[in-house]
């Protein structure tokens, strides 16, 4: 691992939320706020970001439906991660560079956790053995109803092999995401994801300032 | 999952050891011997079995030595574990086929929890998530000095990624091998792989048939 350097350790933060609610736009603005602010930003999305990580990546969302059961499926995310972790997250840290996800562990919480029946216990301990206490320093939920969520992605295009998977797998998705905050406030804040991008960008940076408040500064 | 056929359950029996020591012949001479003996026979190895765990394999195989780090290559293996044992050995051992795999999670134990230093707390517990308790019926250890086993080894080709690591790590992972066994005899039996291939055939014979007196009989 990169040893520490005398600059002082950057903010993990990651952003999760369904489909459609607005996760990219509000990164870019997130990115944008804090280099205003003056600070180093480093942005990468999962699965992905690094080469191993995408190569990982590539055998999870080609194929069919059912090329790998739900523990594959955790296994090879986890493995991305982990990848994703030590050798971009964590060096740019310890640099002192601030770095923003597009979806982390809580995703997998989430799909394969609850909707895929995982359960909460084994994807915990998972991420024990492979992050061994990694955690963002905070994680923004994007929270939306889904029938709007799933409109807005279609707007967007075709469906990808997740959001393809029908109304009531988003509602448990959704749920779950819910659930996982209300287990862990203290990390997790739950943003309205209704309104124009400004208005959630605004409610966004509020949390934000008031968790860091260097940012304010 | 298959469901349980009137079929007798079938036996699974893996085959571990260093480079060199006979495994592939001594396989192809136990699955003779079954046939002989009138029991269906499959034989696979690790990593590998399955389209799926083929595709995480060659993930593993291809690359630098420090492409992924020892969880990932850990995490790597046992996602095409799974994949092999739920979908190929697995519904082979409920219609009531013997499976004879070369290689299988002790291979992991000895490489990434001890020679990678995981350790073997680390490995059970990824294990217990990934194979739920899944274990073969009978592992036998091929056993031969180390020297011995990398010059046979040579005279065969060259050498793969993990023979050309070096006489100590291969000396690290023969005292793994070894101890893992000392841990569990019931399940495993450490044949001394010296002599010609008859005479190991012989006593790998021996501990076959005094396992499974089927076999004899």
């Amino acid at each position: 691992m990169t040893a520490q350097t005398s600059a002082r350790r950057g903010r993990f933060i990651t952003l999760e939320g369904g489909e459609g609610a607005g996760k990219t736009t509000q990164i870019q603005r997130l990115a944008e706020a804090l280099a205003a602010a003056g600070i180093e930003v480093m942005t990468t999305r999962e699965p992905g970001g690094t080469p191993g990580a995408d190569a990982v990546r590539a055998l999870v969302v080609t194929g069919d439906g059912d090329r790998w059961d739900s523990v594959s499926e955790a296994l090879l995310m986890y493995t991305a991660r982990r990848d994703h972790v030590l050798r971009r997250i964590r060096p740019a840290l310890e640099a002192g560079t601030w770095v923003i996800c597009d979806r982390f562990s809580d995703s997998t919480m989430a799909y394969q956790g609850y909707a895929r029946g995982l359960g909460r216990d084994w994807v915990e301990r998972l991420d024990t053995l492979v992050l061994e206490g990694f955690k963002p320093d905070l994680s923004l939920f994007f929270d939306m109803p889904v029938e709007e969520g799933l409109k807005r992605a279609g707007a967007r295009g075709g469906p990808d092999r997740f959001e393809s998977l029908g109304l009531e797998f988003h509602e448990t998705l959704r749920k779950a995401f819910l659930d996982i905050a209300g287990r862990e406030p203290d990390r997790i804040a739950v943003i309205d994801a209704l309104g124009t991008p400004e208005t959630v960008t605004a409610r966004l940076m509020d949390v934000v300032t008031q968790r860091f408040p260097e940012v304010a500064s």
